[in-house]
């Protein structure tokens, strides 16, 4: 008996020559619409859809193979009686292979401007029918959804037929096309940010070597249609392939660095930490200054720069070895210069957008957690003066600056900052005075006239007191604790201004 | 006209009255297989759906609405005049309410000893045809695919008619609902670990009050199905809801607890770090041990023991504030105890599958990392000697419980244990020495006769030299720097002993 084909695709690669080839292979090609079209006009012989079912294509294709007289042929299993009855008694010949790929949702979706109406109607829904029917019965048909299955699925219908195991790879592969396509329509119709069910569809952007470790598997994924001002979006201009850790450190230096929208930036990333912030009139000199925060902890680590990178900013990075830089851009100059080191990779990215995800998700066993990123800064408080000494001018922009980096570190937090540059970070802490005592130790004669943001509360004066002895003149942190108070006046005492911002910063991950 | 409604649902919740209200609502109702019988069993007035098709249901019912006269009824755009005249001329009636829910499939697969084929068979290819057609077409027509929506279907359909935002929002979770089911089908069917593209779907199993700061919205979600050792599958005993914090916390108590199943053991975790660890014959030792490596970090902490925890072990556990207790199970005496204290939140999970997670999901811009959960432990390793001196027994134990407790320490991390106590834990440091001089610090005199884990290799010697000068004895790391040597010689020269695992474990989030 003739085997048949149904072949209904909105991606054409590679089309005409598979469906000659399964021509010569004696399949029975059936189609519909475009598809049909095409393969007429490459010379293909094609029974069209209608001649199956005996019914029109009505309601625009809207309905043209969700018919019995094709979904019986799809679904039966051929090994019962009763279904080979069925077949043969409603004139309903099987159907051995399906390659259907779907409407374009996606592309619809991701143009500027693109309007509900043309959303809706690029949803697929005789193809995921065809698909799915055809996927579950992948005990007798094979589909197909990826032109790049075709080499695969012709050498085996060649020779003994297509195998069991690619009969049920490729079904495995039809529901993530079908799931993944849902769930990009579910993500553009929910309104809700927390709904019933969530369901996350991601596509592979890069195999990697290894995990945080070497004996852990590892892959990236992006959104279908990810930011453009994203890590996802990244382009790499130059070096190896990013690894893990890279990619995890990249995405912190990068959402810390878009806080410093007023100003030139630079910031140093170390194991997702930043270990030198700089803030400047020129990107040289910003980074001259995240470089002078720790020029330890900098040796290997990861550079965000939020403006184009020139020749004088690319020769000072170009003196440390560092695994990844990235930035909105570089100059001609900038880029020759730092493409002659071998081991740099070098990121450019859309900064303009910030960097922020819309859900961050945080696996647990069994489940995740979901939160809304942390995007609020100091503009979204109401700051109040808590001490007698109201800040300086020049102890305000220390406070600020001190604020906006303390967001990026890992909990329990405490960093100091001096005029352009912080001067020590505290981070990860099991508690708070120890994070202050780390910030201290690291900035050495630095803490003198220094001023420390803090993500949390002080649960007691401790803090306060420790900041004191080391010259500490001005502190930022949320408040709120049931002894605030105890703070506040060991920071009259010793003549520190403190203020509240009413807006805590924990991050763990 | 009277309008139509089209019912087959595999949960048949609330189903009778529901469509006894429809049809009093003057709704024709229309239905196929099991609904059908239970239907008119509560005496509703059925139209058979072969009556609308004019065609059986056969192959066991894979085949009954894949048919035009029931999908032209579900998809045609009743504003256009072509899309009404192909109604009339083929005689279909357009359908207004579809209700559906589909085969059981994961409760088929969550069955023990589940056969593939049953799973396949449960795969429901008519259901979510009829629901992606009506939740495309929801300019017209309302799918309804959960019980908890009847109520207010049926007030609008009573009252105005069912109003565009309902059909959206019910639209909207229509296609949430084929989604969740193909990502199931498709984890269900898939092999690889990181396919082309992946779909994760999730249930909410708590909305939280807030994420890791109060202005960040946050839910917990679950996987459709929980291993038994989970987080997501640990059940309250008492107490308030848990925070996000909180269940971030548990987790990564819960894991680190779960390293020691050959030993009684009790963690302390302050912001996803371990600030305690204690191993020991009974119960209460280890938390007494847990304890007394830092008796002030561990205040608002999470505890997590891998026994049923006793009288004596609640009784030293309600002495101090902890935020979170988990364990495998709580004596009754133990219970009643510690269910006095109000603020205290009691979890009880199976510890014996070690929770953890298959993909673990970190979010960055645009995208996320998959990585494989780090499972391996010494045992997967070629520890090797790389001193001169070996590490006598006392030495051995406190170098393999460094090394547990290391791999769930945020990176940089360095873990000094004494027998069956952490005496020091130095934490998410951007520099390797910087985190030997926190937990040496934490320590005091406890570093005298103490091992040393670090979850990476030492770049240079100045870790080694920092712990010889504090009176570490022992020292255990993955090894595989260039400068090893330097390293070996120091601690050669200073009687320290040193083995290498080969492995690393560095964890960020």
């Amino acid at each position: 008996m003739k085997r048949r084909a149904l072949i209904s695709v909105s991606d054409k690669t590679g089309l005409s020559d598979f469906a000659k080839a399964l021509q010569e292979a004696d399949f029975e090609v059936i189609s519909t619409g475009g598809t049909q079209r095409a393969l007429e006009a490459a010379g293909v012989r094609v029974v069209g859809i209608s001649e199956v079912t005996n019914f029109p294509e009505i309601l625009d294709g809207r309905v043209k193979t969700l018919h019995p007289l094709i979904h019986g042929g799809l679904l039966a299993d051929r090994e019962k009686e009763a279904h080979r009855q069925a077949l043969q008694e409603h004139a309903i010949e099987p159907i051995d292979l399906v390659v259907v790929n779907l409407y374009p949702f996606k592309e619809t979706i991701s143009k500027e401007g693109a309007e509900d109406a043309d959303a809706i109607d690029n949803i697929d829904i005789g193809g995921p029918a065809m698909l799915r029917a055809a996927a579950k019965n992948h005990a007798h048909a094979a589909v197909v959804t990826d032109p790049e299955d075709y080499p695969r699925v012709l050498e085996e219908a060649r020779n003994n037929g297509i195998r069991f195991e690619t009969r049920r790879h490729l079904a495995a592969k039809a529901f993530r096309h079908t799931a993944a396509y849902d769930a990009l329509v579910a993500e553009y119709m929910t309104e809700e940010a927390f709904p019933e069910t969530m369901t996350l569809t991601y596509e592979k952007k890069q195999t990697l070597r290894y995990g945080e470790n070497p004996h852990q598997g590892a892959s990236f994924y992006q959104h279908p249609l990810p930011a453009d001002s994203s890590i996802a979006a990244a382009k790499q201009l130059h070096g190896k392939e990013l690894s893990y850790n890279n990619i995890n450190d990249v995405n912190a230096a990068f959402a810390l660095v878009s806080e410093f929208s007023d100003t030139k930036a630079a910031v140093a990333v170390k194991h997702t930490n930043p270990c030198g912030v700089g803030i400047a009139n020129t990107l040289s000199a910003a980074f001259e200054e995240a470089y002078a925060a720790d020029p330890v902890s900098i040796f290997g680590g990861i550079v965000a720069l939020n403006d184009t990178v020139d020749a004088d900013t690319a020769e000072q990075l170009a003196t440390i070895f560092l695994e990844v830089i990235i930035a909105p851009d570089y100059s001609h100059d900038a880029l020759e210069l730092l493409q002659k080191k071998k081991n740099i990779r070098l990121l450019k990215v859309d900064m303009a957008g910030g960097g922020n995800v819309s859900h961050a998700l945080t696996s647990v066993s069994g489940g995740m957690l979901v939160q809304e990123d942390d995007v609020k800064g100091l503009a979204d408080t109401d700051v109040k003066v808590a001490t007698k000494r109201a800040p300086t001018a020049e102890e305000w922009r220390s406070l600020e600056f001190a604020w906006r980096v303390v967001k990026h570190v890992k909990s329990n937090a405490i960093v100091l900052t001096k005029g352009s540059r912080t001067v020590g970070v505290g981070a990860g802490q099991m508690n708070r005075v120890g994070a202050a005592e780390i910030a201290i130790a690291q900035a050495q004669s630095e803490t003198q006239g220094s001023a420390l943001g803090s993500d949390a509360f002080f649960p007691m004066k401790d803090t306060v007191e420790t900041a004191m002895k080391a010259g500490v003149t001005a502190v930022i942190q949320p408040g709120g604790s049931k002894r605030d108070q105890e703070s506040i006046d060991a920071a009259d005492e010793a003549g520190i201004t403190m203020v509240f911002t009413g807006m805590r910063h924990f991050r763990h991950a």
